[in-house]
C-alpha cells in the first residue's frame, strides 16, 4: 500500500524558498542537457475557446528518482464566480518502482519556479555589469521574477516597473509590488538593494535597461525591435501558448537566441512566431547546455541575448521533489495510505 | 482552497460493486457516443522496452460533471523486490471549475472496470441464448470478467477456465478463482448459478462455447480462426499495447468487428494486426453506439462478433465519480486540503 504525501497551497507557501526554486529549476535544466530528464508529449485540450483549457506537462528526471506529470487548468470565467483561474496540481511518482508519492499544489510552485526560470536566464545570459532591469507586466509574476533576479545578481542597482498594456496602473502596484518583493528576498535572508520605480514610458524604459523581463498575456508584440539597445538580455515568460507574444519578432534576427525546450518554444513560446515568420531558424541552444559549460553564453558585451521560457514539466518535477524533502524535515503535510 | 479526497485501494475494494462497475463503464461508454465524453491523447512512455512503461490516459464527462486522467506504470521487475508490478492512480477535477477533486487508488478500479467492460460487450454482443463461456486466461482480471458476466448474463450454464500457455494450470487455480467470483456476486447479492470447470484443451473449449473472453499478456494468437463456430461472441481485453494479439487475425475478416476507441482499437488493441494484416478495414463500430441504440449489434444467429476492449480514461473517469458518492455517503477516504 503506498502512501502519499498531500502538500497544500499553504504548505508550499511555507516551505518554499528563492534558492530552493533556484536550485530545482537549474537542476531541472541541467538534468535535461545531460539526458537525465525528459519531458513527454504534452496534452493541451480546450473546453471552449477563450473560456476555459488545461494542459498536462509530464516527464522524469533521474537525479531526483521522481516522474510525475502537472496538470494546469484555467477557467477565465472563474475570478466572476470568486474562484480562481488557474489551478495547478503535480503529482509525484517514483522513478525506482513506480509507486506513487506525492499530490502537490503546483501554484505557488508555478510562480516560484517561474520567477526563478526567468531570473536564472537572465544570470546566464545578461552582462555581468548589469544595472537595470525592467519588470514589463506587473502581474502575479512580478514580485516573483523580480526577486530571483535580485537575488541572482546582487549587482543590479534599480527595478523599473512598466504595465504595458495600462501604463498608468504600474505606479498602482508599484508598493504591494515592491513588499511583496522585499518579503520573499527576506525570507531567503536578503535585503534588496536595488531601488524600486514605475515606468509609464515603456519606450524609454526599455532603452534604459540592460535586463528586460517579460510576464504578460499579450497576444501582440508590445516591445520593439529598435528600442532594444545592443548588449540587452530579455527573459521572456509570458508566451506559453501559440499565438502569444510580447517582443518584436524582427528582434530575433540579431539577437543570440536560448530557450528551456526547443521544440515548445518553436511550438508555444515567445520563438514561435519569430520563426513562423523567418526572422528565427533555430535556437543557439537550450539554457541547461548552457549551464553545464557545454554551450557558451552571451558572446560579447554588444550581442542581444533572448531566454524564452515556455515551462517545463521537470522545472515542476524538480521543485516538487526539493518541497518533499522539505516538508519531511519540517513534518508539513498531510500523509494519506493509497 | 481546494478540497481533495484521497481514496485508498482498501476504501475501493470495500466501496466497489459489479453493478457499480456496469453501470460506469456503460455510462462511459454512452456518453462517448453521443459526443458528452472525451478521451485525449494518449502519453506513453516506456522507460525500458520490456521492464517498465507507463501510460496516461486523460479526458473528461459531461454527465458525471468531471475531467481526469489516470497513470499506470508497469515495473515487470517490481514483484522479485515484493512490489506490486502495477500501479493505477486517478487524478479527478471538478469539469465546472478545474478545481481538484480526488486521487483514488485505480488498481482495484481497473479490474472491476475491465471486468465490467468485457461483460458489456458479451451482454450486447453474444446471443441471448448462451449458455456456455470461456475465459482464456486464469490471470488477476479473470474473476471479474466472469463475475461480471454472469452477473450480466444469469442464463449462463457453464464456465470454461483456460490458461492458453500453461493448459494445465487451469485447474490448480479454479478453486481460487471460483471463490473470488463467488464473493464477488455474493457482494452484489447475487448467486453463481452456472457451473465452472478448468479446461485444459483449449481448442475444444473454443469450439464449444458460445462467448469467449480473452484476457491475457499474448503476443502471438492464440485462439484459431477455424476453432470458432458461428454465432460466437469474443471479447478481447488483452491487447493494450502495440504488438499484443490474443486471437487469429483471420477471424477478423469475417467477424463484425466492435470496439471501444476505434483509433486506439486500430493502434494499440486487438484490431492493430488484423488491421495491418488488412483483414480488417475498419470497425463496425464502438459498442457505445449499440448501447445508445444508435447502431444494430449483432445482426443473426450465426454472426461471429468481436469487441476489443482497448480501455478508455472514461471508465476510470465514470468509475472515479461513482466512488466518490459512494465514499461520501459511507464517509471512508481521507479528506485533505490541497
Amino acid at each position: 500500500m503506498a502512501k502519499v504525501k498531500v502538500l497544500s497551497a499553504k504548505d508550499v507557501e511555507e516551505l518554499m524558498t528563492l534558492p530552493m526554486a533556484i536550485e530545482a529549476v537549474e537542476s531541472a535544466y541541467r538534468q535535461k542537457a545531460r539526458g537525465k530528464g525528459e519531458t513527454w508529449p504534452m496534452v493541451f485540450h480546450e473546453f471552449v475557446h477563450g473560456v476555459a483549457d488545461l494542459d498536462i506537462k509530464s516527464g522524469h528526471m533521474e537525479d531526483a528518482g521522481i516522474f510525475g506529470l502537472k496538470l494546469v487548468s484555467w477557467y477565465g470565467e472563474n475570478p466572476g464566480k470568486g474562484l480562481p483561474a488557474l489551478y495547478g496540481t503535480t503529482l509525484v511518482f517514483d522513478l525506482a518502482s513506480g509507486e506513487p508519492r506525492a499530490l502537490v499544489n503546483a501554484g505557488p510552485v508555478t510562480d516560484f519556479r517561474t520567477g526563478a526560470a526567468g531570473a536564472i536566464g537572465a544570470k546566464a545570459l545578461a552582462r555581468p555589469d548589469s544595472k537595470t532591469l525592467l519588470m514589463a507586466g506587473a502581474g502575479a509574476l512580478a514580485p516573483y521574477l523580480i526577486a530571483a533576479t535580485l537575488y541572482l545578481m546582487p549587482g543590479l542597482e534599480k527595478v523599473l516597473l512598466a504595465n504595458p498594456h495600462h501604463p498608468e496602473k504600474a505606479a498602482e502596484v508599484l508598493g504591494t509590488v515592491t513588499a511583496q518583493v522585499d518579503e520573499l528576498l527576506g525570507k531567503s535572508g536578503v535585503k534588496r538593494g536595488a531601488e524600486m520605480a514605475a515606468a509609464a514610458d515603456l519606450e524609454g524604459a526599455v532603452k534604459e535597461s540592460d535586463i528586460i523581463l517579460t510576464a504578460t498575456p499579450a497576444y501582440e508584440p508590445f516591445i520593439k525591435a529598435e528600442w532594444v539597445r545592443p548588449g540587452t538580455h530579455l527573459s521572456c515568460v509570458g508566451a506559453d501558448m501559440s499565438g502569444k507574444e510580447e517582443v518584436d519578432p524582427a528582434l530575433f534576427a540579431k539577437a543570440a537566441v536560448f530557450g528551456d525546450d526547443e521544440g515548445q518554444c518553436m511550438s508555444v513560446g515567445e520563438c514561435e512566431i519569430p520563426h513562423a515568420k523567418g526572422f528565427l531558424t533555430a535556437l543557439r541552444g537550450e539554457l541547461g547546455a548552457v549551464l553545464t559549460g557545454d554551450l557558451p553564453g552571451r558572446t560579447g558585451a554588444e550581442e542581444i541575448t533572448i531566454f524564452d521560457s515556455t515551462g517545463i514539466a521537470l522545472q515542476d518535477l524538480s521543485s516538487a521533489a526539493a518541497l518533499l524533502k522539505a516538508a519531511e524535515e519540517k513534518e508539513l503535510g498531510v500523509t494519506a495510505e493509497l
